[in-house]
């Protein structure tokens, strides 16, 4: 057999390179956790979930715990309107009767839990689906506004996903929360997503949705973002998106509770979780806590 | 305060013997393993679920680890009919197409499997719910039979099972299953209870229904059976009947795979796993293999 | 073979839930540790003896740790008498010589000992005797009052019975003590247990003897006493028994030192033990601080 | 301070050496066990216990597992006489009915056992007292012979005495034996010391005692003896003395079930186990298997 | 802050796959061994040893186990020309007397070593330096032909490398050995890093020097070359260069001893560790084994 | 064979006693570990080398952990004169160019490393050789006197020093340090020994030289000597000899940091460290903290 030719040689030399480059992100996040909320697009969209799953096999490999949380009000919306069951909202939150409970638990613990589990499992990637009632993972309570089975989570218990991570495996999980009476909820995914990277101690909470990232009043991409200035954005009305309230609202609340970063980012990139992590190139918008971080960011070193 | 009356101490004393009996039992199953396949009735009265989650609290605190594998086709057929979809049955099973796969999908691994999950939890038994897709616990091929989306276990694959198991949970398995593709089936619980059972190297593989066991062909009710015996009723037509054939095959599967016991047990009879497991009274039918036991049940011995 | 009649169902039902039934307790008390001290009756009664060893295996089948702790003052007197050696008390207590304190020895650590590991090992629970001298179990000092080796407790130093409960035994403890220079010493054998308790982190010490509980001034049972209404008894002369003085005391000194709860059972009632720790109905006495409970027992929220 | 004169360190040189010629020996015997059948003066005598007591600490400083069995013979017929007892022998095997196995238990598990046990405290040695009877160490049968009590050792099972090794201590073991119901035996220490030693495995067995060692036809001691040359003197009658009978069977029951070496040590010689484990002058008898060995103990190479 | 324009998200994205493509060689490789024989120009261009001190961190975080093996005949003449000392060979082996084998001991495991370990500590490589000599790693005897002290490699005792492996260092062995007298030798650094690598189960043997690889007859590049195919090139005079005759021998040695794979490959092309474990394009040469691989190695598959 | 005659015994017996009473210092030193800065005669005389392997053998034995570091002044001068180096000192001090410091290297890590692991090897004792560059193990910057490549030590990071001795090693440590950039450094081989046995928790710290220890004003060997004492000796110019200047410095640096003793003991001496460690006998200098100790050695108490 004969040696290649020293022109693909150059190429090659780039590749390695590249990998080289990703060394100091690799030490940076080993060892530690990553919670990513999914949802949207990247979700239904198959060569994104396809996407997704090479990365979380990347991660897993470079020895990061990653866990998914996912919500899906659109697909169960779908479901229950083919059931004939009347979809209402109050203030962007849905009136949950006993019916549209069973069809929340049906599609976000059923289907769309199972599509996850077994398009990360096609793609390498040992993934367990679990929610909220599992190993009484997320406890809640009624809400108080008049909704039916909605619940507000009143802590996180994350000895099963702790379980699952020892054992290599990559939790996703379903936004259904139980309590003590084995009462069953509908809870925000948003919400879930960050009192759960709180629990773990995790170091990023990523939202990967069909959105490039926080988009400042003049509607430009904000690439950074205090909290502060996420507050100011919050209290500033119609800046903010709907949907992206509670997103923005639950990296305000991890980020208070220690989780080191949030990042709003545009899961119909490819690789947007490997760019994310392993590369210097910023994408979509970072939310960094005020005080001037005592161990900065190998990635703002470099910016 | 005044000390009680002599007489209450005897009936304090005959409980008191009632545990000491219990206490060979318990030792004789200590660290071992049980997969129960819950079905039918007990399923889906609250009361006896609610038994059957004091009888696993109690399993569990004497060492024993359980894991539970369930279906649910009448709910499944309930939820697809809701749908508009048409349930077909060839040769007792169900023909799944895409639509179907997906209320199974629903039906199983979401609304049932929670609800299981919620109904321990409310007794106190930590348990966590998993479909054969979890860490491709179940791995199936498409049937031979044209019959869409019903697969054929190959294997099973319990680490997910045994990491719970390790971190004292209750492992609830839905019967759905996965290819190397990420295709989903589903498969027979019965089936998928046998096969776990081999996996993990179960003691025991209860069949908790809504019949008193198997019956003979004189319609009575047999106490003990050999694995001989099951093949000569299942050969004669028309003296098992339908439901219970799939089962009685399955535990002929799992005795002929080492598993020592296979019992078909009154899922209606309150308490019926611990009366089974802990007391010398048998219930239901027994299922065992042809050879002498080398180690007796201590059942056996003292009956 | 037939099966039994529905009769017979309810009955075994009846039994299923005893067990069940007793779960909260297992779980209450799985983990701790019981200290025994056995003495009277229950131990020279063969019967009740082979009562106390089934208790003992249930309590360790349900994850209790089990210290025993036995004195012998009768048996030794008897034996002393046939050597012709006088017995002499003062104040309650055994005036001990040097031939007294060989025959002490022989009796507790050699005869009694012996006798109550092997009845233990005949009811299956894996016992292993000690005395107080083996590895500095039991540090003792020469009493001011001139009765020769008679012992006072000065501490105990625990790690034997917790390299012997690490190992799934059953330590027996003979109340002789040693000092530092090797000289050994007779000690009390109610507090050698509430010491060990004490030094064990005990969850109760239990005193099984000859009497149904402490009495009151009336001659009634008490069923329940606070540490400063033991010491008012203990106070007034003349109501507390002479033999029930140093365990009285050595209840309130352990309870002083953290012990949850002491106990006074009869020990001529067979299974005393299992009464007390798994089911809801009081016998004896129990000697409990008099702050209010933090974590209240479970039989008292059920009473 | 002025440091001490050039003479004073040529005998603190020699002092070194001495350390270091100790050290082949110290490699040798590491991580080891030896079992000292203990009796005779060097038990009776105190000057004699404690330098058995220094030895033993520096043995295990060295990393070698010591247990200690000890018989009694003489004080037993000592307390029985003094009790009223008769005492008979068939055989050199002491009849036992049940008061005599009642005394023997007092002397062997009670008085003797504490003694030694306690000696070896007080010279900083960690000791633990038990019998065979103690976690089912020594399970015996009744003997053939019509002797009544006399056990005839049918196995050991040393879990306990691993247990107290692992936790530091030295097992020191009285010779009463126990069978599945409870019934306990007066059995021969010289058999138990060889059977603890083939069940654990051990590298030495040690018979310490009060005569220099074995003696040959012409009243010589021998040195050095094979399993074979042992077998030929004790055929021949009248040769071995009574009591070094059953010694000289256990050692070569010993050596045939895989122990390296058993020793006949004058215990009545200061230091004799420290000299013989430590130095490369041989003391008393030393018996091996006949066939060559394949690892030749140090001390005969240096010899 | 503004977001980066969509032209360098390409680029940013053509990263990320670089990523993902070696994501399956980053888990062939997780946990194995790899021997690198590291030698000439690399050893001596600075910016060519930072680049393999970039590859082995990027291996070391992949979880590949990295030993480094060197010679430094060059250097070694350099400096025993200095000293004045007349370097003589005879059949390509250094004649080494005292002086000699003292230089080689200084060049070899004191100057070239701790530059090779300063190199890679500053590149953030945490290196330990040693040599044959270290805790008996080479053991050699003096080679039959008249040579002075030049060492015939006996047997390798890895423990110090596995200990400094467990560790998380990189052994970087310098390639002087010793023999049981304490005498030491210079030794030939292919043969050390093949039984090194024969030692350690390696997966790999990596010969990294200052050639494109094995040449054949005709002059050109072999990409792949298997043990028979060596072997005969060897037998051919004149076709392999008598610096790579060593190497190749080595190659052959350690491949029939059962490491996977050889490979020579050019030290002098950056990143040359990595692009042969990380990417699908093969450099130098691959010496394999001749029997059709069982596994084959992604690579091949992929090419 | 026959046994020895009496008078050997007694002879015997007097070593065992030897053995004995070094039983208290081997339990004192248990665990602890010594940190030995050898040079001078003792590393360049066969026979005290070999005494001094001894020596460590029995200390590793004992289960101490010994830790070796060197230095080696003039045999670095020999070197550097045969190569044609001006050797040069300022205050004391090596001015150190590049040719100097590649000479250093290779003398100290190569040479001098090397024969020390190699003399403790054919004593049976498993040494590891490394530099305080390996493992980052001594960071060091430049002095701030010009000196070229002298290095002041920043700081140990004792990581491979405790990886090699938890596998049963004796690491020997050269005295070259490194810092950041993978600058190497020449540095005082008295004060690398003082900071790792602070960094280490050493118990003690012992100078081994030439010298019978440290000499007072009027020329007197001081047994003993305080923190106080030893720095008013610093502070009298003339009373202390230069080389003894910097070591002296170095024993009180570690003593203020927690390092028990200090020991300037003469190499010169057979078996110099045992008798040091394991006999009352003091020997050379003992430099210890002003306050009077808490827990006074054992050597002082029996003096």
């Amino acid at each position: 057999m004969i040696a290649p030719p020293p022109m693909s040689r150059q190429r090659t030399v780039a590749k390695a390179r590249v990998l080289v480059e990703a060394l100091p992100f690799m030490r940076e996040h080993r060892g530690k956790t990553i919670v990513v909320k999914y949802g949207g697009a990247p979700m239904e969209v198959a060569p994104l979930a396809r996407s997704l799953a090479d990365d979380i096999a990347l991660l897993q490999s470079a020895g990061i715990n990653v866990v998914i949380v996912h919500g899906g009000g659109p697909q169960l919306t779908g479901v229950a309107t083919k059931l004939g069951l009347e979809t209402r909202f109050v203030d962007g939150l849905r009136v949950t009767d006993t019916e549209t409970l069973d069809v929340a638990t049906m599609v976000l613990a059923g289907k769309l839990n199972t599509d996850v589990v077994a398009t990360l499992a096609a793609g390498g990637v040992p993934a367990v689906g679990i929610s909220g009632v599992d190993g009484g993972l997320v406890i809640a309570r009624r809400s108080d506004r008049d909704l039916g089975f909605v619940g507000e989570v009143e802590r996180v218990n994350p000895v099963v996903v702790l379980a699952l991570l020892e054992h290599g495996f990559v939790p996703v999980v379903a936004s259904i929360a139980v309590d003590g009476s084995g009462q069953t909820y509908n809870v925000n995914a948003d919400v879930v997503a960050a009192e759960l990277a709180i629990g773990l101690g995790a170091e990023k909470l990523v939202f990967l949705s069909d959105v490039p990232g926080v988009m400042g009043p003049a509607g430009d991409l904000l690439s950074e973002l205090s909290v502060s200035g996420a507050n100011e954005l919050l209290a500033i009305g119609g800046v903010i998106d709907g949907g992206m309230i509670p997103k923005l609202e639950s990296a305000v609340l991890a980020i208070g509770a220690g989780v080191d970063r949030a990042h709003f980012v545009d899961g119909r990139l490819e690789h947007a979780l490997v760019l994310e992590l392993f590369t210097q190139e910023g994408i979509g918008t970072m939310v960094t806590n005020d005080a001037p971080p005592e161990n900065p960011d190998i990635k703002e070193e470099a910016s």
